[in-house]
C-alpha cells in the first residue's frame, strides 16, 4: 500500500476489518516490522484520538514516532504553483514534504477543512500536496473532506458490535454550536457504502452532504422516522455543504436523546468524538444507554496499527 | 498501586526513601518493566523538571512515553457533570479520561490551581476527575493543592543529606511577583509529617496555609527566630490562603540571604525551582552556600521512577 | 569531543566528511553506542529539518529523545548575572541548564538571533550560558551566529557532489521580505576556509558579513562577474551586519535564477532551506536545473549523526 487518503483505498472492507480485529487480539504480534522505522505526525490542527492511538499503532509496531505541529512548531508552508513567497508563507510544499521524505519512512497529516473555500477544500490542497511532493507513503489523520481512519475504526466496531448480518444503520445529523467539516460524515458514508448494511442518512432539509457521495442513499428527513428499528445510529453534526461551512440554525431539536433512541431496535449509540454532550447527544445516552463510543476510540489504535502495517509490509516487498 | 495522586498515597515513607536510593544507584535495573507499555504525559500548564525527569523516569522503566499540552495541541474539556456544552469546552472528561486510558498504562496529569476559585481548587477538579474516569492509574504531576512527586523527591534528599537522625527543618515563606499556588509547600509539609524531623513553618502573618494540612505544626512569624539552629531551610513563596489567591504586600525582606543562613546550624538551602534569584533567595546562597536544589531535581527522576515501578508491579500483580 | 557550538570545534573537517560519508552508508551500524542515553533538543525558536533530522541522527544512534519547545512549554529564562528577578523571567540558566544536564546526556539548543541587539547576539547569550552551566555537552542548532550543523551538512554535501578537487564556490546573497540573521553565512564562511575551494562572497553594498569572519575572502559586489565559471551557487539571505539587522532595500534584482546559473560551469544550486520561491530563488532552478537543496537537507542528518557519535564515544573513554 503506497498510501492512505480515502476509505477507498482499502481493497477489501471485510478482509481488513477481520485482520484489524486479529491484531487487537495481539497487538504486538507485529513489533518487529516498523523497527529501525519513523513515522513522522503533522498537525496542521489539535487532535486528542488521533494524535495517541496513532502514536500507540506505531509504536506497537515497533516505529519511532516524531511529532510535530507544524504551524506553531514550524512555519506555514506555501501550496500553490508559482507564487512569489513574499508574504506570509516560509517554505513551500515542495521542498517541505521532499525533505520530510528523507527523515520519516511514513508521513500523517492532519489539515482540515476551511470551511471557507469550497473548491480548495474539495482540492484537498494540504492531503494532495503532501501525496504529490512525498517520496514516501502518506496517511490521512483527516483532511478536509475525509477521515477514513477513523471510518475503518467504525467498520470495525460495527463487525464487532452487529448482531444480524445486514444490520440497519442510521447517520444522524445533530446541532453543535460551530460550524464543523464534512470529513467524518463523508468517510463513513463511503465505509457504509462497502458494508452490506440497510443504510440511512437523516438531517435537516439544508444539511445534504455531497451529492457525489450520497448517491444512491436514502434520505429521511424525519429523524424519529429514520431511528425506527435501526440497529446503529451514528450521530455527527456538520455543517451546511450547499451553502458551504454555514450554520443554518434551522432545526434545534435533532439532538438525540434517550427518548428517540427507544425507536430503535434496541440500538447502539455511535459517534467519533470529541462530542458535546446535551447538545449533540444527552448525558443519558452515553451513561445509561448502549453507547460504544468508547470501543470506537479504542478501534482507532487497531484501524491505525492494520494500515501502517500494509503500508510496512508494501515497503519490505 | 492504583494511582498517586497525594504523598499520603505512600503507604511507609521511609520504605519508600530507602528503596528510590536504591533505584538511584541502578537506574536501570528495570528496564524491562515497563516494556511496551505507554505513560501519557498530560500538561494543562508549563512544566520543565516534572516534563523532563517524568520522561526520564519512565525510560529507565522501558516505558513508552507520549506527551500531550492538553490545551494547546487538544482542546479544552468540560468537568461539570450535566452541562450543556454549547460553549467553550469540546469533550467532557467522562470520555476524555476514558478515551486515553485505552491508548495509555499510565496518565500523569499536571493542573494548576486557578488561584481564583478556592472551593473548585480544593474539590482538585480536574485530577479527581481523571481519577475517576480514568481506567487506569493517575499519577499527580502538581494539581491544584499537592505536589507529591515533589515532596517524595525532597524526602529522598532529606534523607541523603542529614547529618542527624532528627533535623531541624523549617519551610519559609519568601516573596514572589506573582501569586503562586500552595502545592508545593501543601504536600511538604504533609510529608515532613510523616518523618521524625523537627519542623517549623515560617510566613508573614496573613499566610497561613490550610489549617487542615498545618495541624499540629509549629508556627513562627519571626524568620530569623525560626532559622536558628535550622538543618535545612526550604523555602517557597505561596500566595494567601485565607485571602484566596492574593499577595498581601506585607513583607518584602523575607528573602532568603547568606546573613540569614548564618542563623542555622550550618543548614542548606532548598527549594523546588524554578526559583527567582534575588527574589526568593540571594545569588550567595546558591552559588556559594549549602545549597541543595540541584540534587532536589535530580531526585525527581528517582521520585517518578519509584511511583511508576509501584504501579507497573501492581498492574502485574 | 565536549561540545559542538561552532564549525571550528571539527579538529579535521576533511575526516569529519569521510566519516559521515561512511555512516550515510551504514546509518544504524552504531545503534547500541547511545543505547540508555538522552538528548534534549532545546527550541527557543521554529524549526523543522534541525527537529526532525536531529531527532533522526539520535535514534539511529540509540538514544531516547526529549523534545522540549522552550518558551511556550516552560517558561522564560534569565540570562544575566545578578539580576533581581521580579519581572518576566522565571528561572535562571544557571538552575535551569544545571537540571536538565542531569536528565540529558547531551542538550542541544536553538537560539536565533534577536537583529536588535548587536553585542549580545555576538556574546550568544544563550548558547554560551547552556555551554558555562549546563555539565553535560551541549549541541548547537543554529545560535545568534552560528549554524554548525548546517556547514557540516553542506561540507559533505560538496564533498559529494565536486566534479574537480578545487570547485569554484559562490555565497551569494539573495532578497527576502524579512530581516534573517547571520548564522548560515556565517558557518558557511568558516567552513569554506577550511576547504581547499576557491570562494567568492557576492552581495550587494551594505551587506558585507563579520569582517572578523569573511577576512581573506574574496567579495565581489557584481553578482553576475561572481558566478562566472561557479560550481556551486551557495544562496542565502541575511540582514545588514553594519546597520545591524536592517533591510537595505537596495537590491531587488539579486533573485537567483536560470539565466543567471548559466554564467556557471553547470553549476549546481545550493541553500540551506526553507527557501522563498521567486524570491530568492525562481522556480526553474528548483524543479529544473542543478539543484542539490535536497541533498543538503537529507545529509543533515549524517552531520547530527557524527556530531553525537563523537560526543557519546568521548563520553565513553
Amino acid at each position: 500500500m503506497k498510501k492512505f487518503v480515502s476509505i477507498k483505498d482499502i481493497p477489501s472492507l471485510p478482509e481488513w476489518v477481520e485482520e484489524a480485529i486479529n491484531i487487537k487480539k495481539q497487538p504486538l504480534a507485529h513489533k518487529e516490522l516498523g523497527a529501525n522505522k519513523t513515522i513522522g505526525l503533522l498537525f496542521f490542527n489539535p487532535s486528542l484520538r488521533t494524535r495517541l492511538s496513532t502514536q500507540k499503532a506505531a509504536r506497537n509496531l515497533g516505529m519511532d514516532v516524531i511529532v510535530m505541529n507544524f504551524n506553531k512548531e514550524g512555519w506555514a508552508l506555501e501550496f500553490e504553483d508559482g507564487s512569489v513567497m513574499n508574504a506570509s508563507t516560509s517554505e513551500h510544499i515542495k521542498e517541505g514534504a521532499a525533505v520530510i521524505s528523507q527523515y520519516c519512512d511514513i508521513v500523517a497529516v492532519r489539515a482540515f477543512a476551511s470551511l471557507e473555500d469550497k473548491e480548495k477544500d474539495e482540492a484537498e490542497t494540504v492531503l494532495n500536496s503532501f501525496v504529490k511532493h512525498a517520496s514516501v507513503p502518506v496517511v490521512n489523520m483527516e483532511s478536509a473532506t475525509a477521515h477514513p481512519l477513523q471510518a475503518l475504526a467504525d467498520a470495525i466496531t460495527l463487525e464487532e458490535q452487529k448482531k444480524v448480518q445486514k444490520p440497519k444503520v442510521v447517520l444522524s445529523w445533530a446541532p453543535h454550536p460551530k460550524a464543523l467539516p464534512h470529513a467524518v460524515a463523508n468517510s463513513f458514508v463511503e465505509m457504509i457504502k462497502m458494508t452490506e448494511a440497510e443504510f440511512v442518512i437523516t438531517h435537516p432539509q439544508g444539511y445534504e452532504l455531497d451529492p457525489e457521495i450520497t448517491q444512491g442513499v436514502d434520505i429521511e428527513y424525519d429523524q424519529e422516522k429514520a431511528f425506527e428499528n435501526a440497529d446503529f445510529i451514528y450521530t455527527k453534526n456538520w455543517s451546511s455543504y450547499t451553502d458551504y461551512g454555514k450554520i443554518l440554525n434551522t432545526e434545534a431539536n435533532w439532538t438525540v436523546t434517550g427518548e428517540k433512541m427507544k425507536l430503535t431496535n434496541q440500538g447502539a449509540f455511535m459517534h467519533c468524538l470529541p462530542v458535546r454532550r446535551n447538545v449533540v447527544v444527552s448525558d443519558e445516552v452515553l451513561d445509561e444507554g448502549n453507547s460504544l463510543v468508547l470501543e470506537q476510540a479504542n478501534n482507532r489504535t487497531y484501524a491505525a496499527q492494520l494500515v501502517l502495517k500494509k503500508i510496512l509490509e508494501n515497503a519490505d516487498s
